[in-house]
């Protein structure tokens, strides 16, 4: 007479960054540090991760689904060996796009030898080009639109692997941060609009290629420059490097959820530090919208800096009003007595004595679909908050994202079927504020057409394909999770 | 050619809370409640957990090593039927005393039936009485204190099962914070001193017992009174509440560390909000040591309450100087080129931009051996930080707890062998200053006499017996991590 | 819209042997060896295996549910350090007695020190002692009438080890093979009938104690003797052996079972070979009940033996007509479309070139409940067989077993309820034949008087008490399979 | 100081087959009887397993590493629905081969859709094929030569399925038999020359095809007929079967080793009862090799069925000199103490009481290196046998297999170094008698131009390439066992 059942999240997820990429060339403990790099880069993606390594002549890869430290042990680091190595992080996602095969990087044979690629981003084109490639011969062995990429490489008419490779890249449209390597060579490069972060650093003269800053901070590297957009970075001969730009210029378009929410507050993205981008919405979401109350909270952790932000700005209280575990894994099993809003309370607890009877300014860095903010504000009513003044420290959230990022349809996003006012009827607050986009562009110091801001105004820099509709759409519909 | 090794604790564990308890009497859903409410009381032991039901007639029960959520499924919990049902977490610890069979709750037959036990605490006699009732032909099947009080319960000579029960505790020093249950019979009892917490609450009709309110309330439960020190709780015939104090009368001696440290912020612990204390505490050490910065950060997560009480009551601004991640487990594959201060970095990463140039007070709950705090100042220093000043909001660590908390010995601790200048010498700090035992007490706004505070002043209400020096001894030595 | 389910046991099982044991004392190795030594010992028990090695100053164990080959690896047996160490592999049984805490080694401490012991047998008076016992205070942590042995030692008021033991053995009635082992001794003890086998042997000076000399044969051990029936050998000061004969004397009666089925054909038991009485049982089962057929065909593994002999002594040809699987678990994922005798057919698989057309003689060692039977001669008889004659190498099973075999009801056997007509009525054979008692006897050169034949004959040497009538009843009833 | 080290493969293997496949069309628990079959094709192959359904629009597909039973459960079979299904078994081999990555049925979209493969079977041109493939564009993402087979399918010039499939193996040389999977189709197809097997039956109307008969007669099917050498068997329509004959006509050459070890003695393999042919062998062995012995004894299993053949021709007893357990897995944990031969001691222990004493004839179905065979001499001479003569049931094995059986290289096999005579010193034996090559052939009562013989012969009907030398080279040398 079992009443539990296997809970799913928890809690709503926000937007999800698709991935993250890693490399070290020229350095004897390669693979390590790209494990440890992936550590850093774990916030990217918790679905899947691997490792490919090569020493000259060989390729050695592991790759598996769910954490880094649960994928990778010394009985799967060992056998990596060699001094150049890339690695990957791959972002959870529901059931039927779980699967071992479509987790990176991939390792193929072709003409040319073997090459191993690593990919953040989403190819706008990709389904097009899969269904040519195909007419043509070529078989698909995973849901990939990274897939294409290779196929491209290998059906090139192009001599070396250099020139194939940039052959391919001409022929993709969309958001690429890649890194290759074949038994020789490692390549990074991004695509000509710069849509996804990709640094460039040492660890003394090993050179490291990574999403984030953050992967260097850790294993001690230095930070030396942003990959840019449309550049292509090729390390050979040990550690010696070679800057290309082989594709027609574009206007620069850096993701601007990288700064609002995607990567880790330490970071520096797109050459500018992401606490102060956050801590400077939170200041001028309080110029935007500010709020007569007596205390101001976070939805932690993600909400923390804006929260920090509008507090300074607002010379207002700042306390913690929500205590966030960290225990609570993303499945749960539920009592069959429905306790209330049962998902947030396992991940966010009121602290009662800090805002009973208290007028309340929430930041939070985003609103999706609006229902976990429903439930956090009645939690903080049921607390004994007497006002809660929900502050959002980005714009309304309006269309999909075709270039890496994984938005639910245009139809799930609240801002997209009701106007702030009736977002804030439903989420019950006592009233709603965004930042504008504005406000949001002049907090990030640079024109506002030099980010691509997709997701709020809509206006797609590269525009999608048809059937680009429903990005990395699984083409064997259905592979059960744990599959391959 | 492997150079990798799995590392220790990634950083040095603060002193631990060694258990956390819960009870739930006359709910049909019994075993999931206790379930639900130890993942609330996760944070008071990592080790290993259990559940114990009964359904009047069987007892039925599953223990694990590891976090609740791995121990438990569906699989695991729907065999625990019944409508009473006590639950355990343990804290973590090192390899020798890991082991399965000292896993709690304990379930035994005994000549008046079946019991189960789950003890939050320390005894500082269990060592004599181990001996005198080994003597007397008892049989140990643990090295846990909690099993004397089982041994002393079936050899009463009293006639009931209460009756024995008061008997056995009558016999034991220390601290314990109880729940037991019989296939009829849930009590709940604190030692006269009340040195662990213990509340009382409902869930509809239904009895529940935890160590903190944070489970009551992530079960939608209210909270109704502590278990008063020397009190016994008896709940029969479904959910009829006894009171008896059937101990001789003692003074209260509350565990300060609760408040420093071990509960969770948003508890209401001994009757107080664990929240406010941290955040007075930090007030409080920003008037007892003060410093001319510009920049208050805390040392996340438990150093941010008090950091916030300092930054208020300094009307300095506050920010993230480091960012926590919560993706790291406990052990971790370390490369074997040394990178400097590898395990706080993991743990730990220095927000540069918000605290570069700057002159920093950096808070924390407490010193315990030196180590962390020196690696964090040199991680500010290095990420650019002009001055550190460290503020920790308790009193210099000195002497060892014999009440239920993991502490190293007497040697280890910093505050034992150096002054508080030595003290910032070492840890490198250019000042360093602690909360005064006088300005603690008065934050808990009660008299010192309510509080313990031996791990501060060396004063200890119930004196350890010459072989309690270190608590929870084990016995069988060595026995392998995840045996029985 | 699933229609799996897990299948239960794919065929009914036989009457099963409730334990084996190993010990070694005096060798470097002895927890590798014992291991070993396991593996041998695994037809005895699978459900769950243990060993406890001690240095002579600590006790180490590591004990678990399943195979031995699942439960221990290098992690596991390293830390089994020590020149002594004793061993248990345990039966295979349903759900509700399999719990981690009642595999064996046990191991306590109590005033004379540390003990471990590993039982191979069942005693008679366990309930009734446990009730005493609890009365004077001792508390059970297993449902296991192995703890009572603990627990008469540890209150013995005697003064020695030795002399502690012989004291609590004088208590026990039933069946024990049993090593025991303290910090410096080993003992093997034999219960005065010497229901259940165990021998002595060396592995060049060390000490080796086993149920079966096949565990000898794999360690490159060498055979000494018997460990007497009703004697005590004591292992000390590194491999010095001293015998005691400290029991009043009594009849033997070693368990006929062990030659019919238990032990592996290849093992030396109560001094003879077992691969020739099953032999020889088969030759005299043709003198019994001859068949006129034209082919002889066990069921394998365990009929083997006993159809060469019939084939032997009738001349008749042999051949394998059901071939067996070793890739089959215990457990199966059955259709949902009812293949018939599905279970049986995983195992067994008829031969049909080899019995199309022919009349057989089918030997199988005993029938239990009938139902197998049944299937294997429909199964024969669908792949052509003429006629089908079942010939058994044993005597009815009319009663159960209380010294240590897990026998069914008496109401499910076969034997109890139907004369042999019925049965082969029932099982749907042709002819049915037995062996009968006084040519078991015959065969096993032994007067009748030294042998049990309860479970044939219904004549219990050592009367069970009558709350014996289920033996290891389980106290804790419905602890689940994996707990503890 | 450990001195344990998990040891390799316990005994040497035999010769290997290298897969068995399964399909399933037109039935509503075409997984699951998938799934039963493969388990009953075990025998072919324990390192992976996997199952790819298709409901007529999508495909779905679960595989794994390891046993069927541990691959398998409800979990994994549920979400494989649709009335299609095909499987795989693969071959056990040592680690760089062992990738999951490798492991079959394999599923691609290509430009006509999507397509599963299963195939039994090696090509000797794949290296040739992949190479000029590469050369014009595919990418190889397995070291498999099956993949060659899908590449060649999706490059095809020809329009449909069916011709595009007919167009790839028009180019592919060597052994195959393949079941192929469409949406909509089912395709089974076996090599001109037919080496490997490869059946048909029903399951009610459901069309069934499986390696051995063996599959069927677990599910409860009727056996129907082989897929002929050369036959293309298309299902479609539901149950609709049309039998092609696309490929110039070849000699028969059925693989003569399915008769001697390969295939379960219960089947029927190309056309005739495998475990008469082994009963057989075992006669004509006694004609060939006569010895002048006490006893007739077999290696267990695999030597039993030709055994029994040599002990009714000769009239001499036959008794189980050796009992194999079946508990032990594949790999094992060593005692550093060097305890002689005692990976086979683990596998086969000898019944001394039977051997003691006699002279004996061993029979065995073949050898390879000889070692293992040493080491069984050794062991009965030890355990009292007289005198040894070894009898095999095949003749020696000179030459490598190309299609489709795991042989170590020429240099390795015994018969390729030593002469019989050499060989029966190097064993120990006290004689050594092999089958020859024409009294194998009288036996199997056919032509010796209809069977593949080269292994003993060395005439290969389908010259193998140059690089074809290593069959499955794996080009990702070295991906690391438990990768992808």
């Amino acid at each position: 007479m079992s009443r539990l059942h296997p809970g799913g999240l928890v809690v709503e997820p926000k937007l999800r960054e698709e991935c993250g990429v890693m490399g070290v060339k020229g350095h004897f403990e390669a693979s390590n540090l790209v494990y440890l790099g992936l550590h850093a880069l774990q916030h990217r993606g918790q679905e899947g991760a691997g490792i490919v390594s090569t020493d000259g002549e060989q390729m050695r890869s592991h790759r598996g689904l769910g954490l880094v430290g649960d994928i990778f042990g010394p009985t799967q680091l060992t056998p990596l060996t060699g001094d150049s190595a890339i690695g990957h992080v791959r972002y959870s996602t529901s059931g039927e796009r779980s699967a071992l095969r479509n987790v990176q990087p991939f390792v193929v044979r072709y003409g040319g030898g073997q090459v191993s690629i690593a990919h953040n981003g989403n190819l706008v084109n990709a389904a097009r080009l899969r269904r040519e490639l195909e007419q043509r011969g070529s078989i698909f062995g995973t849901s990939s639109d990274t897939e294409v990429i290779l196929h491209l490489l290998a059906t090139s008419q192009q001599g070396t692997f250099i020139n194939r490779l940039v052959d391919a890249l001409l022929q993709v449209e969309g958001a690429y941060s890649l890194i290759l390597q074949t038994e020789t060579v490692m390549v990074a490069v991004r695509d000509p609009h710069g849509f996804r972060p990709l640094v460039m650093g040492r660890v003394g003269d090993a050179v490291v290629f990574a999403s984030e800053t953050t992967a260097l901070d850790l294993i001690g590297g230095t930070y030396e420059r942003e990959v840019q957009p449309g550049e292509m970075i090729i390390v050979e001969n040990g550690t010696q490097v070679l800057s290309l730009s082989p594709f027609p210029r574009r206007e620069r378009k850096a993701c601007v959820f990288e700064h609002i929410y995607f990567a880790r507050p330490n970071s520096v993205v797109f050459g500018s530090p992401v606490y102060d981008s956050r801590f400077n919405f939170g200041q001028a979401l309080h110029r935007t919208a500010p709020a007569d109350v007596d205390l101001v909270i976070p939805v932690p952790d993600s909400g923390t800096p804006a929260a920090l932000g509008f507090a300074f700005a607002s010379g207002l209280p700042f306390k913690q009003g929500l205590i966030r575990s960290h225990y609570v894994g993303r499945t749960f099993i539920e009592p069959s007595q429905q306790i209330r809003d049962f998902g947030v309370k396992l991940k966010l607890s009121p602290v009662r004595s800090a805002i009973e009877g208290k007028r309340l300014v929430v930041v939070d860095d985003s609103i999706v679909r609006g229902t976990t903010s429903r439930k956090i504000v009645r939690l903080l009513r049921e607390a004994g908050a007497k006002e809660v003044h929900l502050r959002i420290s980005s714009p309304p959230i309006r269309a999909s994202c075709f270039y890496g990022v994984d938005t639910p349809t245009r139809e799930e996003l609240i801002a997209h079927r009701l106007t702030p006012e009736e977002t804030c009827a439903f989420v019950g607050a006592d009233s709603l504020g965004y930042l504008s986009l504005e406000a949001m562009h002049n907090e990030l110091k640079g024109k506002a057409s030099t980010w691509c801001d997709a997701c709020f105004s809509g206006e797609y820099a590269v525009p999608p394909e048809n059937d680009a509709e429903r990005p990395q759409l699984d083409l064997f519909g259905g592979a059960s999770p744990d599959e391959d």
